[in-house]
């Protein structure tokens, strides 16, 4: 047995010299076990005498022996020595994943995203520090479910101040973003009994897969020039909207049907969640106000940072009717959801002192720009392509021509580098919707802008 | 008419001088047809009427009203004038909650949080400062599901190093700590049709609570002073298991069950997850490196930043098998959980360069020295209780003799401001378990260590 450790021994390299003799002894062993070159059963030399055979003290080979005893590598009797314990044999591998996207993006006209070159970054530090600086810390702590107190109070005053919401601090619930917010609202909804969860027809495949997932049916509301068809809403449990810039087609909802809308819930007592996902940006006229406002106990607020500063803040808010408040607490209690407490008070800073506004302020301006030039553009270049919707937002509807095909501009698109969607990925139906494109003007950096939209005319029909 | 309208516009106090004469006109309407003072159909007076009684441009009347009927707020008809709109009428209310713990804690000795007082927040400022300044702007997007690179880069160094963990970048998925980890690990279980979690007898009843709630069944382990039963496990999807330090109990998982229990996994195609709360904390030894080691294919180590640094960090972290990864990740991209991006990154900066090592380290020697004093108290001044379980972790089980109700105990300490948990709490059958105490003492800050332990002792049998 000497004989065949002393092999192995050689084979581990071991480098005995220094502080660390034992820790560099275990490492050896451990190695050299899993790696499988000392074979489950294989009786270990007496500490004394591979101590003997090192040069080092009984005590560290004990040591170590003992440490891999504790941890499964080595078994011991009393009596029968120490020996390589039995274990499932399996190499651990480098996992290969397949890469989601093959083609290599440039540029991004991609919808969803803000310009994350512009990111406050120095603001957003300062707004830190302050934070940190100022809080107690029972805040680092499992805090409270709904948000922390202060950005709950931050978000209150911005919210009833440029959205129009409806809101006290404490029917604020800070989440993740607007996905985890639809996660905690579908819970609550399915733990109430509903079934069916209205959505547009046109929208985020995500949240109609979220909604899905959740065990709730999505029931499909038609888009028009006036927004969603409420007189469709008939026996759905809740709906969600879009509001005040109908994702991607761009259309408000029309007056009458926000008040048909709401009048729809309060009569069946549905929930209706608006997703007021670009509320800040509208470049024409004044913004809508929010259509919680109309009737808070019957209509969820649902808002985030992801496109006002960026989506890897991971923070959202839902502004909740009464009656929901526990029961969506109780969810994020269970499940333990809660959001950074140092990115929310950041946040409550960054507000409080007036940062966020100036930001949003600065990125209207910027955005509006970009739209305005996109237009020019188009109208230039691509005279057959016309842009649909309101001035508003971070994205724009291209209509081409019937005879054109979406899927080939998108694959020629892609070919140089140019990310952009079809409107089909946004559609559920697969009926032949009019061709489109969804370009998010708002993605690229600076300087890449005017480049991605003259490889976007290039790619339209002339 | 007019007339009616006269009357409600004394009540609306419009303050309209000053450069937002439109604005305030709007809130002033809005507040008064939320407030009920204008009703539902009453017609208001033309905007020519409304702007020659205020003494304001008529252009400006005719935008409020028109921002108002879009928000819902009004109605007009071409030739029948402007009206306010019918709405569910409910007026909103502050939500009053009831208070989850009616007790004021003034100390607080429960387990589960470490000493938030010590945070290191300059350290981790500057963390953040580096971070921010050397991070491309796409990090600050919708980021990769596993985690951050650099994040997943700096755990598989420190895994590997401080807990033996084998890990590539690629098996590490961060998430925002243990319970969101479990909830993931949970529905990729239910997806592959597991219907049993096998759990230790004693633990935190809220991951019990959160197995059932994704549909499947807690199987009970006993756990002795070897740990959990490991021959129990029998016909289990899966285990849950805290090896090197079982919580509440506190003591080891004894070398030949770890084996064991790798064993049954690899043999019956089970999953291990290794919940390794506190692995960094042994006072008497070297640390039990990670279980996981053994069979990297069939456990799941888990672990998280709330115990070493501080919960509201919402950072933990799981490093899967190969086969799990895409499982997991497909759950984690379809309901968009993903982890804030600056916080990822001030962690990654922060492991790398040194502050997480010399922070546990500084930490370790502090809650070494609190165990010894408790133990050294509970000595002199209590010495029917026994102090059990290894000396490690961030809380000791306090054993009080059978006579004693540790409910009596639990009860004196909150009239006298103290919290604390009796093991009954942990303990899901409701058996005559010993009485016993959970003493978290990580979470009083310094200055209040003495006196909560203090505090303790009064109230333990003498």
């Amino acid at each position: 047995m000497p004989k065949v450790w002393a092999t192995s021994g050689a084979d581990l390299h071991l480098e005995l010299t220094g502080p660390r003799v034992r820790a560099g002894l275990e490492v050896a062993l451990r190695e050299a076990i899993r790696g499988g070159r000392l074979r489950p059963g294989l009786v270990l030399p007496s500490s004394r005498a591979l101590a003997r055979d090192l040069g080092i003290a009984r005590n560290t080979v004990a040591d170590a022996y003992g440490q891999l005893v504790a941890e499964g590598w080595l078994a011991t009797r009393q009596g029968a020595g120490t020996w390589v314990a039995d274990r499932p044999t399996s190499a651990p591998r480098q996992v290969t994943t397949t890469s989601r996207s093959a083609i290599h993006v440039r540029y991004d006209l991609r919808a969803g995203v803000p310009d994350l070159s512009t990111f406050p970054r120095t603001a957003w530090l300062a707004a830190t520090r302050r934070a940190l600086s100022a809080a107690a810390f029972s805040v680092l702590g499992y805090s409270d479910p709904r948000g922390l107190r202060q950005l709950r109070t931050a978000l209150t005053d911005y919210l009833a101040r440029a959205r129009g919401v409806v809101v006290t601090p404490d029917r604020v619930v800070v989440c993740s973003g607007f996905a985890e917010g639809l996660e905690l609202l579908c819970e609550a909804l399915r733990a109430r009994g509903a079934r069916t969860v209205a959505i547009e027809q046109y929208g985020h495949p995500r949240y109609r897969r979220l909604i899905e997932a959740k065990g709730l049916r999505p029931v499909d509301l038609t888009v028009d020039g006036g927004g969603a068809a409420i007189d469709q809403l008939a026996h759905a449990d809740a709906a969600l909207i879009t509001p005040a810039h109908q994702f991607p087609i761009g259309v408000v909802l029309e007056a009458q049907r926000r008040r048909r809308a709401v009048q729809w819930a309060a009569d069946s007592g549905a929930l209706i969640i608006e997703d007021d996902y670009d509320g800040e940006f509208r470049y024409d006229r004044q913004a809508v106000g929010a259509m919680q406002a109309l009737a808070p106990e019957h209509v969820v607020y649902a808002g985030s940072a992801s496109k006002s500063l960026a989506p890897g803040l991971r923070l959202g808010w839902l502004v909740l009717p009464e009656r929901l408040v526990d029961e969506v607490l109780a969810i994020k209690e269970q499940l333990r959801r809660l959001s950074s407490s140092i990115e929310q008070l950041t946040l409550a800073e960054f507000i409080t002192c007036g940062g966020y506004d100036r930001h949003i302020r600065r990125a209207r301006l910027a955005y509006r720009r970009r739209r305005d030039r996109l237009v020019a553009m188009l109208r230039r270049e691509a005279p057959q392509v016309r842009v649909t919707g309101i001035s508003a937002g971070l994205h724009a509807l291209l209509e081409l021509p019937p005879t054109e095909s979406e899927v080939d501009i998108v694959a020629r698109a892609a070919a140089g580098g140019l990310a952009i969607d079809g409107l089909h990925s946004f559609c559920a139906a697969a009926d032949g919707s009019r061709p489109a494109l969804v370009v998010g003007y708002a993605a690229p950096p600076d300087y890449a802008f005017t480049t991605a939209i003259t490889r976007l005319c290039a790619v339209l029909p002339h």
